[in-house]
């Protein structure tokens, strides 16, 4: 079943998901099934309260990538992870995660008609963070051994099983990911002048780069965007220049110690001109309230480095400059960091009459 | 600031919000100041699965509401609500919630530059509800009384005092979400045959049926849908014809005894020639399960209830008919709700070896 395209009266073209919006630019063909959500084509938002921080009429908008249909941006590589999944013939898909990509991958493996194994480590007690696996029908699999272990057993388990993983090693993870930038350029009309991105497994800072690069070839920008990665300072191996044993951050959608592209990146931000820096925790709770209770954007706390790292070096930004931050997830993920963390008045106890609540909210 | 409209190279027109983009049939002016996360334009995503369930060339779409900024069909009412607040120069808002509303008032007034404030009967315990509104920066307030006492006081608060109303009795948030109606027909190039839709307050089916007619009467949709609103059993005024004392439902986004817009739901009713049913809670899980791991779409239990009674009432869709459920919130919004209601298996203590693992997999 697919939706008409005919449809004449309508003043605006459906989105369809990102593989048929950019199929030209993908390692697709006729015969690969699309398994979408519609996922992709979220806002480019402008941010006025930051960008009058930053001054010099700079214009900063965030790509918030927290709308996507599981709630980050992992969606646009798991559309083409799983479409070439099935493709294959696969039964089954299997990844190693205990956040954003078991719940994509969940999601659709099982839209795919696919089963889904999520590995975790044993004793892994937030169990929130895999309501949404959960929900979307995936096996979880708690192993007695770490993060590490769990990694090179589903590995393992794609090579000698009919299982395909969809880790990051997954090679169309990337693909999908670089229509950020597709969608990036095709709102602003031209590449921004920088690309704010918050860096963990280095993958997104690698695919956002590819898009820039191809749609430049392509003729779609003039510019390409100078590739600014945010690390946590507790998880920063690509600005120290070497791996952190045990990476420590509230952002734990960045906390690797170890990044799996990190080669990658390095290239990209060499070839762009760019920047690896670091941002404290601090930083990052700073910039996390400030979108919410200024811009009414509410992110991961991960997301929000790229955010709390622009407004750090903000002296480097260029009068006139366009920058755009990613916001990778949204923050409806993680309710229990925005109930800590925030600075807001909460008051009990008022008398349930008017000139109580009018007192307590200083009228 | 602005995004340039001038994006040549684009292939895509920007979305700026559904202010901007249905700006003729809403009433703004162009002196009214737009409050915008770029809310509205959320996926109308296809249900294979559940199309197949119910056979005859019945196609069947699900319009995934929480793909809104705050996760919810609130932003839609919200936009224009703030917007014309702020052109009437107010300096804060305030509204009664517990749920979705808070998130999207406090959103949307921190973003336009206003205060929010939001009143909660006191020992309300469940916070993470709150965790949005929080950090939005709204200023929360606990009365010591029931949430009906709340309402009266914000009621009156906004007659005494310098501070607009922006529950649902606020005008503008009904044409705010009539705009769900025109996606609908933008994408489909006409209405659907059925629109099913979940009932509380009873506000979005009739603005979705305000979209409809506006829309027909603009030449933009040969035909209407017959509007079938789905109430909880717990919670069924518009079923049983009389309010109800202490509504009950694990749906809590429609747990409401005495709908706000009892009269105008009627009326929508009647006038397609709809239809008032109720779902149990059981029957609400299993469409909130069903949608979770057949189709990869996590929504709210409340959403549930239009894809739920869809189901119960299948044997009265015609052959060859469209079909739109409304999905109105994020699942993400309550993270316990899928922990507790996942049917999926969760192994644990199985041994680090490939194995154990593949045993544990069946494999």
């Amino acid at each position: 079943m697919t939706i008409s395209l005919s449809a004449a009266k309508s003043h605006r073209q459906p989105w369809l998901g990102l593989i048929e919006m950019y199929r030209q630019y993908l390692p697709v063909s006729d015969r690969t099934p699309v398994v979408t959500l519609h996922e992709g084509n979220t806002p480019l938002i402008p941010v006025p309260y930051i960008s009058q921080l930053i001054g010099k009429q700079v214009r900063v908008f965030v790509k918030y990538d927290g709308l996507n249909p599981t709630g980050s941006f992992k969606d646009r590589g798991m559309t083409m992870a799983i479409s070439k999944a099935k493709e294959a013939g696969a039964k089954a898909v299997i990844c190693a995660s205990t956040g954003n990509t078991s719940a994509a991958a969940a999601a659709y493996a099982r839209r795919g008609g696919m089963k889904a194994f999520v590995l975790i480590p044993d004793g892994y007690v937030a169990l929130g963070k895999l309501a949404q696996a959960l929900l979307y029908g995936a096996e979880v699999l708690a192993i007695q051994g770490n993060f590490d272990r769990a990694l090179e057993i589903v590995r393992e388990m794609s090579e000698k099983y009919p299982v395909t993983l969809v880790n990051s090693v997954n090679p169309y993870r990337l693909e999908g990911q670089k229509t950020g930038a597709f969608e990036v350029v095709d709102i602003l009309g031209d590449a921004p002048d920088w690309l704010c991105i918050p860096v963990g497994n280095a993958g997104n800072i690698t695919a956002y780069w590819m898009g820039f690069c191809e749609y430049h070839q392509a003729g779609l920008c003039d510019r390409l965007p100078r590739m600014m990665g945010f690390q946590a300072a507790g998880a920063a191996p690509l600005v120290t220049g070497h791996a952190v044993a045990n990476p420590e951050t509230i952002a734990t959608a960045i906390r690797i110690g170890n990044p799996a592209s990190w080669d990658k990146a390095v290239a990209a931000k060499s070839a762009s001109a760019g920047e690896f820096n670091s941002v404290t925790d601090d930083e990052i709770l700073d910039a996390y309230r400030l979108l919410a209770s200024e811009e009414g954007i509410f992110c991961e706390p991960a997301s929000a480095a790229s955010v709390a790292g622009m407004l750090k070096v903000k002296d480097q930004i260029p009068s006139g400059a366009t920058v755009v931050c990613v916001l990778t997830g949204n923050g409806l993920k993680d309710p229990d960091t925005a109930i800590k963390h925030s600075n807001s008045l909460f008051k009990q106890g008022i008398a349930p009459e008017i000139q109580a609540v009018a007192d307590a909210m200083g009228m």
